[in-house]
């Protein structure tokens, strides 16, 4: 058996994870921010806790942790995140000592496609875009993670769509991520607030789509709007990709097809092959398997390690 | 020895590749847009010309054709180009038959990626963009071509990079190409015509550049904004893959480092990974083959196609 753990902003998700992919048994706690030792007790308890919740006895094959920000695959160390305090945490050594097993570890955003990825079939190429504070993405070539020269490829959000547009939180101007992620959404809806009957500081990502729902015209507009936003991004990944399917994740993924539907129009009308038909197409599609994605990715690339190291 | 077929809207060139992917030997003819029969014939004589010229016994191991356009890699069939008349050419069978040899067939821009690629060392990922009268490319993963599921990727020219923007050649509004091909600099030069001494009908891709040189202000505008358009697709390329390198290449490459200065420039403070300065980096180059490059990555891919049939 795997062992996944997804660390986030809010809660650090384990899993058991059979080899097929499966997510056999999970757990959940919540992410301590304050100091590195916190953060560090609660994922080895976080782990025990699972083991325990078992009521089997469980032979751990392989560990994988994917995480925010940056880590040192090559050493297996959690770097740095702005958010949770890592103190530069060994984690190969840390559960390779407790559990006598391969560990590797990955970026968050990295191993939610790997696991997308994993309950896809027969495909090679395939890239996911995650919808939330930020655009973030993991691309898959031939059945592979790509991360390119220095293991930060993927920064879909920081595709400019917009030259010379709205501020990026990274620094830059019309990146996609400064009008598709949920925060530009959540400040387009801001913009229309004296249309809403809506207290402005309640106003989520939801908000547009739940008012548009009941026929507000100025929330339809923007939440059309957000979703061609969305569009144009994907449309430029399949016209560089072709890949066998983009796959789009975060919460707003729950939105079904009132999301996925004008996004899905939108590629068609702006894929590059459009132009002969006989050609087989990139699919679109909403995240699969959502909350377990990042540890059943964790847990297979887990195991992926493992078939490397141990040969 | 490997032959390399580089089909161009003016010459088809042909040259004779080691597998070291040193060309030999080369030869070039008109291409003929009128017939397919013309076309087909022009074709072959190339490579008997070719083969003629040497001044030695050639044995030909492996046939590779870039062509323009679509073509069927798994029949070796020359498809569809708007500018040459192909008439569904089977390349394989014409070539294979008399040079008893394993022939394949690929787009040109990928053909010169594979080129381009092949005179690096020591890298695995690789982008090729080619300014012209459209933007194109090709990418390398791992040492291979990357053409997606429908063998029409890397169309890098078609990420969207100023939504809702120029028209462009594809129908779509703000393309890349639209901004940072050669055809809108000529656009965007005779803008200015007026404040050139120049009949309009007579600019060209190199009139910014050669009236800039000499001082002209509006000139010198035109040129440093097209350079930065291009600047704006190479970042991107460059968050998405974080390659080992990305290499630029057309006739507008010969311009030298005012072109490729200002591109290193841009992308270094537009590189997300900027952030963490120990990271390896992409670099950023010129064409280092120009005018040999599609004709050793056909010859090159030949011989890959060749390896892959004759085990």
């Amino acid at each position: 058996m795997n062992i996944g753990i997804d660390v986030g902003g809010t809660n650090i998700k384990v899993g058991l994870v059979n080899d097929n992919g499966e997510i056999v048994l999970k757990h959940s706690v919540p992410t301590p921010k304050d100091t590195a030792e916190n953060f560090k007790n609660a994922l080895e308890n976080a782990v025990e806790e699972l083991l325990k919740k078992a009521d089997f006895d469980v032979d751990v094959k392989a560990v994988g942790i994917g995480v925010p920000g940056i880590v040192d695959r090559e050493n297996g160390v959690l770097v740095f995140s702005d958010k949770i305090p890592y103190g530069n945490l060994n984690a190969r050594e840390l559960f390779g000592k407790k559990y006598n097993a391969p560990v590797c570890v990955e970026n968050d955003a990295n191993c939610a496609a790997f696991g997308e990825f994993s309950v896809t079939e027969g495909q090679k190429d395939f890239v996911f875009v995650t919808l939330g504070t930020g655009v973030g993405g993991g691309i898959v070539i031939d059945g592979n993670l790509y991360t390119g020269l220095n293991g930060v490829a993927a920064e879909i959000g920081h595709i400019t769509t917009h030259a010379g547009g709205r501020d990026c939180s990274c620094g830059r101007k019309g990146c996609l991520e400064a009008y598709a992620s949920v925060t530009a959404l959540i400040d387009f809806t801001k913009e229309i607030s004296d249309q809403l009957n809506i207290d402005p500081s309640k106003i989520t990502g939801k908000t547009a789509f739940e008012e548009a729902k009941k026929g507000n015209a100025a929330a339809l507009k923007v939440r059309d709007r957000w979703i061609e936003e969305v569009g144009i991004g994907v449309a430029s990944i399949v016209n560089v990709f072709q890949p066998d399917e983009v796959v789009i994740g975060g919460a707003i993924s729950k939105e079904g097809s009132v999301l996925l539907d004008p996004i899905r129009k939108y590629v068609a009308e702006n894929d590059y092959s459009a132009g002969d038909p006989s050609l087989p197409k990139t699919k679109i599609n909403l995240s699969r398997i959502r909350e377990d994605a990042g540890a059943i990715g964790a847990a297979l690339l887990g195991k992926k390690y493992r078939e490397q190291v141990i040969k």
